[in-house]
């Protein structure tokens, strides 16, 4: 049940402000009308940017955000300022001196944080739009316990210049919205290089290589997760559900993502918190809370040659957890591993707090753009969250998964004229030898893929480059050999032609989804006494 | 005089042993028979990496670094190890139990370090290659002060794995030649990602935005340089010798470049060192240098909040530094501000020391490429050396600039077939709002250029994007209007002019070096009532 009398705000505009800046607006605006609110660690020009601390309320911010400034400047309509977890520390919505939040769904459950009355602002139907900020989860988190769309996009990509940082180069700014559509064109007002942001990064004008333009390759955790019981059940049915998105579904070993989320809490970390706010930490007071105060006091003593020792790690983990996107466009994750009472959080507030994360934390650590989406509710009526993950600047085709996991229109994709679809299987692969040819005659991948039944696959024999041959012989198996699709404009045909060897050709090859496209065929001849690898399922495991 | 006596080697390889491999050698191979020497934090198999640090001798590496196994897979020929500053920490060459080395050119003056050793080996001429590394300069120094080239590359470009770290992150492999041509095939083999190392980053297939295909605008610093007398002289002598070889000499405040060479001896980094072979500096004895020691053991005490305070300021200090780029392909700078003697150094070894970095240190925390190539003599006959400098992954066309300042020939650019010259004055330049337009359909920058004279610059009147127009009155400054010349695919053309608005035209430009190539123009007549913006000599600088 929604309850009205929760400590979602911390400051309410006045309404007659809020009118007359609706009258004010143009109505042509892409966000014309558009009421947000606002998480209280994002400046607000004229206001103060509490971040939770009732000893930072005296003071007015001189100017918005910049990505206030953008909505804004875009039509929308600020009405207020939300409670949260303080100084954002926290995925709980129960630390701050404005009182603890809750679940819109349940008065005895947490809301989640940090972002929490903005999450509960768009849940329970003030605005349909608000701004959080996630470091580790903040905007993740309590979009999943509320049932909502929480949008954490590459980091850099918002400018985070007027928003109070937690940990300086990971926070981002993060969309609360019911809707993915209701996300898109805020995150459009709002995407912008900032050179007020020294972390603030350009989108690149073309999608990084191995970026699918449209996303049908998820992958999900190939061993158990931690999750309770009726978190468990209500993940079960999410997997079922992706069956029905995702054209195909592939295990992945997530366990270099787990270990950079663990890395966020035990590891050095902590002293960039320190660093940003400590110096508001003291004295101590009725306006700080104490777990706040108590974590982030704990960063002062953190050595100088572990923060490097724990940069390298993170290095190594990245290393390691980038190993997954030549195998899925996106990864499929709860956001939590169970939904906690207020109640466990009062007994517990740190081992809590740290299991939640387990999940999102190392999103920003390793440079990679999520998207939190309702699933279908647990058994117990509280909604139930999933994320779909994927690298830097994949944002566009990651909103574009989401919005087929909800149900919602996807927009057609902008298809360059002039150009075909050509299905590679060997050197041509994202990443490997000759991919950069493909790139270099302006070529980008569409989708990944794998063939119709009857392929079969095999090693070429010869000097030079291992190439593979792909036969459709009419005995493959079932579910295909794996491919990427990369559209190709016409007049770069002739040259991949030209440098086709024997015994390949390009012909037509018949995909999962009963389409054909032009692709890399070899003889059954050619493939006389080559070695069949067909088993491997694909060229990159096979060369793996 | 060269000193056949200096210690340069910490091992050399039984001359057998080295005649063998000479034999075995593929003479097709890229870099067939060529002899190198391998500074000693670098790992060759089956001998010891000492670091110039006697206690390691004892243990042999099972595997040689990834640098040098592509070298050799190459047909390069390993000849021994060569001496350095104890741990890479040093820019003197003397930091060393081994012994302290000296200039090629003069027994009183340091080698330069911390890649001492190599840098001796090939100016001496006992190898036509060397290796060293480069975290703040240790790979530039020592070939400024030995009169031969030292190529830094990108940070990433070519592994690290199997070198003992400095600052890990930071270190970068380079090369040490007499030439810019015999550093192009040794990079050429060693520049690869690999997964070994968590800092490889793979070389982009197409060059960032920005970065021109041909470098001909270089920039110099726009205010005094803290200079030794002979070196100001040799710089003066430097900088007029750009001019001979650069189209356009362009000062600009490096102001934040010098910070940030500040804040790498004055900020936490040193506990990087700590971090990455602390554990080798207890207990003390003979075997660690004891000024190195002092230094490192610094690093410990280092606390984490400050290595988070500084990483804050360093992206900062990244960010107001870019700010040059789009005016300049590359900047020019002295390597060091003076040249001192070994007697220098005993008196004061870490205020020379420090005050050697300033114009190099810099260079890896910004996440630049450099080339240190000889200038001519001072007036005492000592080496003068001055480097390049570029952003990430503009390594080939720095190279080539090098190439240019050394008299060398520069290798003719690919062009691709199919394709034209456009020259762009407005919001089609790097970074503007119409440049992704050009980049989507496959132009490159070619390279950065000024119109003849008799051009003037107008700002158009009308609502939507400014935009300025370029005219041909004839009455124009004779330094011409700043451009940029992009190679468009021909088929490309067509929806450029597509999309060109009234008063605007594409016609023919002529530019500084006499060529005319196709470029937007605007009317006489269009341009009645705009503001003539010709004396702020090109639109970036009109909106700046």
């Amino acid at each position: 049940m929604p309850d009205p009398e929760q400590p979602l705000w911390t400051l309410r505009l006045d309404r007659r402000e809020v009118d007359a800046a609706e009258e004010r607006a143009d109505p042509q605006a892409l966000l014309a009308g558009v009421r947000f609110a606002i998480k209280d660690n994002i400046d607000l020009a004229g206001h103060p940017t509490t971040a939770a601390c009732p000893a930072l309320a005296d003071t007015s911010a001189k100017s918005s955000a910049t990505a206030v400034r953008r909505l804004v400047e875009s039509g929308a309509i600020p009405v207020g300022k939300t409670n949260m977890d303080q100084f954002a520390t926290g995925l709980v919505g129960t630390r701050s001196p404005y009182g603890a939040c809750h679940s819109v769904a349940s008065p005895a459950h947490i809301s989640g944080g940090s972002s929490s009355g903005s999450a509960i602002a768009v849940a329970a139907g003030h605005v349909p739009l608000a701004l959080g900020t996630d470091t580790a989860g903040s905007g993740r988190v309590p979009a999943a316990f509320n049932g909502i769309v929480g949008v954490k996009p590459t980091r850099g990509l918002i400018s985070a210049a007027g928003v109070l940082p937690a940990c300086a180069g990971l926070d981002c700014v993060t969309t609360l919205t019911r809707t993915v559509a209701a996300a898109r064109p805020a995150l459009a007002a709002m995407v912008a290089f900032d050179a007020e942001d020294p972390w603030s990064r350009p989108a690149p004008v073309l999608p990084p290589n191995g970026v699918a333009a449209r996303m049908r390759v998820v992958g999900v955790p190939d061993a158990p997760l931690d999750l309770d019981p009726a978190h468990r059940q209500a993940w079960e049915a999410a997997l079922d559900r992706l069956r029905g998105v995702a054209a195909h579904v592939t295990p992945v070993d997530i366990t270099p993502f787990l270990q950079a989320a663990r890395l966020l809490y035990e590891g050095p970390w902590i002293a960039s918190r320190y660093a940003a706010f400590g110096h508001l930490l003291e004295p101590d007071g009725p306006h700080l809370d104490p777990v706040v105060r108590g974590i982030v006091l704990r960063g002062r003593n953190v050595a100088g040659p572990d923060v490097f020792a724990g940069l390298e790690r993170l290095a190594q983990l990245r290393r390691a957890a980038e190993a997954v996107w030549p195998d899925v466009d996106a990864l499929l994750l709860p956001v939590t591993p169970g939904h906690p009472r207020l109640a466990d959080v009062a007994v517990d507030p740190l081992g809590v707090n740290a299991r939640l994360g387990q999940y999102t934390a190392f999103v920003n650590l390793l440079d990679l753009c999520a998207v939190a989406v309702p699933a279908a509710a647990r058994a117990d009526g509280l909604p139930f969250g999933v994320q779909f993950i994927a690298p830097a600047f994949a944002d566009r085709p990651l909103l574009d998964l989401a919005a087929l996991w909800c149900g919602e229109p996807v927009p057609a994709p902008s298809i360059a004229p002039g150009s075909t679809l050509l299905a590679v299987v060997g050197a041509h692969l994202s990443g490997l030898p000759l991919n950069h040819e493909l790139v270099r005659l302006g070529a980008r991948l569409e989708y990944r893929a794998r063939t119709g039944p009857g392929y079969r696959l095999y090693r070429l024999p010869g000097p030079g480059l291992p190439r593979p041959g792909l036969v459709r012989s009419g005995d493959g198996p079932a579910e295909g050999i794996a491919v990427e699709v990369w559209r190709l404009p016409y007049q770069a045909l002739g040259t991949v032609l030209d440098t086709v060897p024997e015994p390949l050709a390009l012909g037509r090859v018949e995909l999962d989804d009963g389409t054909t496209v032009v692709g890399f065929l070899a003889s059954e001849h050619g493939v006389r006494g080559a070695t069949d690898i067909t088993a491997t399922g694909g060229w990159r495991a096979a060369i793996a």
